[in-house]
């Protein structure tokens, strides 16, 4: 299923040159105010055609709202919001199909659909539709007004000047890596179920939804492996919950705890790199070299933040929903 | 909900100090050939009795075929495993009641379940609860028996010598963190979907129901970070999709690609260490120290390996259900 | 799947002749007091062991509660209750297998479960199984207790009254069916979703979990279809939204409407009947006569209306749960 | 949620005087071929615009295929289609808005969503939806290329002969209810589940999503209240689990048969009547009398069979995918 969450559902739809691409977003609260000019924002960050290292392709992403809005406000009804795809070049992928971009999904894709998917410019695969992802996080954001959710790049390629980063690629005609680190504040506690539905298990689905994502840790994370009991565990400190240090990452037991959520992901370097590279040509069933010509980030992290956020506030939207108030409240 | 799976679906219950823990599984093919026999090693694994720094609890865990099983094999009809609870002590539980354990769910638990929850030995969120994952994983093996599907100790504490690093602790008086590696050989191409049901969102979810992991990561995980792309990407070798290295882990836009599938998650340290520790006195208000009693596991990283292999089982036969032959096919 | 429910799941575990059924709850809230005696009543109700008409088998059926539950209130974890399976006579069942009993489930499951199927006493599918039902309604019932939720029977045999129905059965020396109908007051207006989760796709989905339900209609039903539209549509008569009529069974466009929800169900005959009936040998490939040995309802039907109540029950605690408030409320 | 299935899941979306209806399918099996000549037949049956007693508008709907499609055949990827609005009028429906028209959900809309819902035409609830359940129900049917699967009007105003009944609605200047019958053939043994995933269960839930559906049953539904034992039960013939009569209508536990699905639904008269009723004008807080302007259907089950089949392979499309073979096959 193209599709996450119980009672917030989002499903996302579309190939990078067909049509158009979109997100359906069900159980989205009637009444809740919405118009185009709430995703301006986030739909630029995503673009991040201003900065250094990514690509100046312009999307010129428009949200077409085709149901669930009405006088300006969501109905309750299901809402769709589309976003047409221009600026796209088909010509070029036919004759390069046989040839799999190494680290694409392009021969994965063609063994489990049979040859039937839409091998233009990634299709269903592609970054591109991390658009719906952000519509989507636009309105999960928006019903958890009293939430604070920010990502931010820690570091590029090892190092925490994201610049330095990035100058590394530009200097090793390469692509190149990046940790991207988010941060929830104003959680109640409660949120989240022991085991299956933890906190971590729901944010860890929906952030693996995100292309290029190679890992994920809460709190000090894998740095824990190396910890002792009493340098992670946090000290209570009052009856709000609040510790006096927070290694745990806002999460005890799969349960929010209080405190700051927080937690970091690892995204690969962006596939599309300049080099020359070898890969398998499955008509010739030779390998053969390629390289990449066109526009492509350099580094893909740059993009990640505002869909980190995306898909943290609708993983978020959707435990918060699930959580009932106890029969003692 | 205390489930995972949409076609091989697992459901955990129990409580430490209650009659006893088990789990449910829906799904599971009639005709699998089932006995106790089948569970005794990898719930021995679980128990970790023998090895240093594993608590000497004596819990001679017993699967309890309750429902799903006749004359040797799986019905169809949902399969219900059951393991009593002996060997338990409650009497210290009440007194305690209003000092959560730094690191435990004690304090979540409380405001969750509005002071409902059996407190006694950690309840429902007890490490106790991993004998039913363990079981549903024999199960959830022995449906994928074409795939070698093992987990091992990577490190402790830091330290690639996993008794040295056990000393570590032992010297420090204190619990300690390690890192566990997961390796699936044998997987075909073409599990999992693109974005919210990649292979990464459901095996991540499905291990983050394991007690105190704090972080997952594929392939080279979060040292992709720091990498260029030509070093990241994985060339493809041949027809049946191997690559000549494995940075991705097996796994390409969510799906396997024909190579072992290979992921680590990140273990806190215990979070019951013989040191003395700070936390809230709910009841006074005031913080107190706070300093854990009898027997406890100085590295719960140990027992992690087998429970690890079982959610790994339990995602993959999930996985492998919901995957269609394509119409080509 | 065993199992019904997104936010109050209950799943049935367990066949007539293996250790014991029982039901598994999740998304119970935490603090709902429950004890044995609450299940006293409906468990009666269900053994139907004092009517004319039914089996006197006795099943002397007792709640065991395996986890879930902790001083007398459910604690929010997984609640569980078993019941043991005793007074069964198994030996017959072996050599009786190859000639499925007309109207049971024999035939369908050997061939759905490949011949591993519990046969005996109709294992999974017998209705022994429905106490798990009625004690899932219990909770059910308990949660939604501003609800009145009553199931009585309407006709048996095409007879009103109940008593001269079922002696038609006797005289007949035969099974006979009947209707029950079920009627819930109290029930806000709002519960239930436009097409695919409408109350009554929601309902009729759990009344067909109930073995022998032929047919489910709301409100006028079946009559309804001979109606003109000025009898058919309800005039709102004020701002609670109550009708002059109900035809529409309190549901409207797949909400409930603020009227008694009414709808009513058919059962079929009891399948075991005393007569002389025709079936398949599957091993010699023959039609052969059977005739039902040893205790059985004549009348299905007189022990339904509790697991009516039951299902009901189930199903709209997950409704209930699943409605949210709307931004303006 | 505006969804339906496991595995093959249908959302359906938008509101009569939007820009666009729709419906959202995933897990269509890539390499399904589909071009909009396919959708003609079924969609020109839903507009019934030809027959006598249905409304004459022409909504001349056009499938628009917007993602899952490429080169004529389906991807894998979630298939989007749909249809513009056109021929709409909007004006009269504000001044309307504070008096609900009986028999429709303009009320429990308004009370459910707050004032919010999109009023126009019935917003979210119109029939005017149907027409992405059609298309679903398209797709479906191409998965179930083996089955036949066919619903037929049984009866108009309680008459058999269909025309005579419409004539009765045509005197009384009143609109009228009617009953459809579907049947299927080709049906494997095995598809369902016991208790909650009936055959039963699972169609009657997709039925009820069909708008002025009163009930559902199946083979001899309701009169078998009436009969004995005896007389249900069907004997079985022979190896292929063929029945001599087909009372059950293709059903035993919940599970196929092997002989064909028999089931009838009842609808509802149109609740737009051309007579004068009485309805709550919410504002004022009086009851005020109503009459439908414009065009309407005097019988909406004349509409209804194609989209009683395409609910139908809806449901059987779900149940196919999730019925997994057992180990001895």
């Amino acid at each position: 299923m193209n599709a996450f969450g119980k009672l917030f559902r989002v499903t996302i739809i579309g190939e990078s040159h067909g049509p158009a691409v979109g997100v359906i977003v069900d159980g989205v609260p009637p009444g809740l105010p919405l118009s185009a000019d709430d995703f301006q924002e986030d739909i630029e960050r995503r673009k991040g055609g201003m900065q250094k290292g990514t690509t100046p392709r312009k999307e010129d992403d428009f949200p077409l709202f085709q149901t669930g809005l009405f006088n300006g406000h969501c109905t309750g009804a299901p809402l769709t919001i589309m976003f047409e795809n221009k600026n796209t070049r088909s010509g070029d992928y036919e004759k390069q199909r046989a040839v799999p971009r190494p680290g694409h999904a392009d021969f994965v894709a063609h063994q489990k659909f049979g040859g039937f998917e839409d091998f233009r410019g990634g299709g269903h695969f592609s970054g591109r539709l991390t658009v719906g992802l952000v519509a989507a996080g636009v309105v999960a954001k928006k019903i958890l007004s009293s939430l604070s959710i920010r990502a931010t790049i820690l570091e590029i390629g090892g190092v925490a000047d994201v610049e330095a980063g990035l100058q590394k690629a530009i200097d090793a005609k390469d692509s190149i890596g990046g940790i991207v680190e988010c941060r929830v504040e104003g959680l109640p506690i409660g949120w989240g179920e022991p085991f299956f539905d933890s906190v971590e298990s729901v944010i860890s689905h929906a952030v693996f939804a995100i292309p290029a994502v190679r890992g994920v840790e809460f709190g000090t994370g894998f740095r824990a492996a190396k910890m002792f009991g009493i340098e992670h565990n946090d000290a209570i400190e009052d009856q709000s919950g609040k510790t006096r240090t927070n290694h745990a990452g806002g999460v005890v037991g799969g349960i929010t705890n209080g405190n700051e959520l927080v937690f970091r992901i690892a995204i690969k370097p962006t596939s599309s790199t300049p080099k020359e590279q070898l890969t398998l040509n499955w008509e010739t069933g030779e390998q053969e070299t390629f390289s990449v010509k066109g526009r492509h980030d350099l580094c893909i992290a740059l993009r990640v933040p505002v869909v980190l956020e995306a898909v943290t506030a609708i993983a978020l939207a959707d435990l918060m929903m699930q959580t009932r108030p106890n029969v003692k409240q």
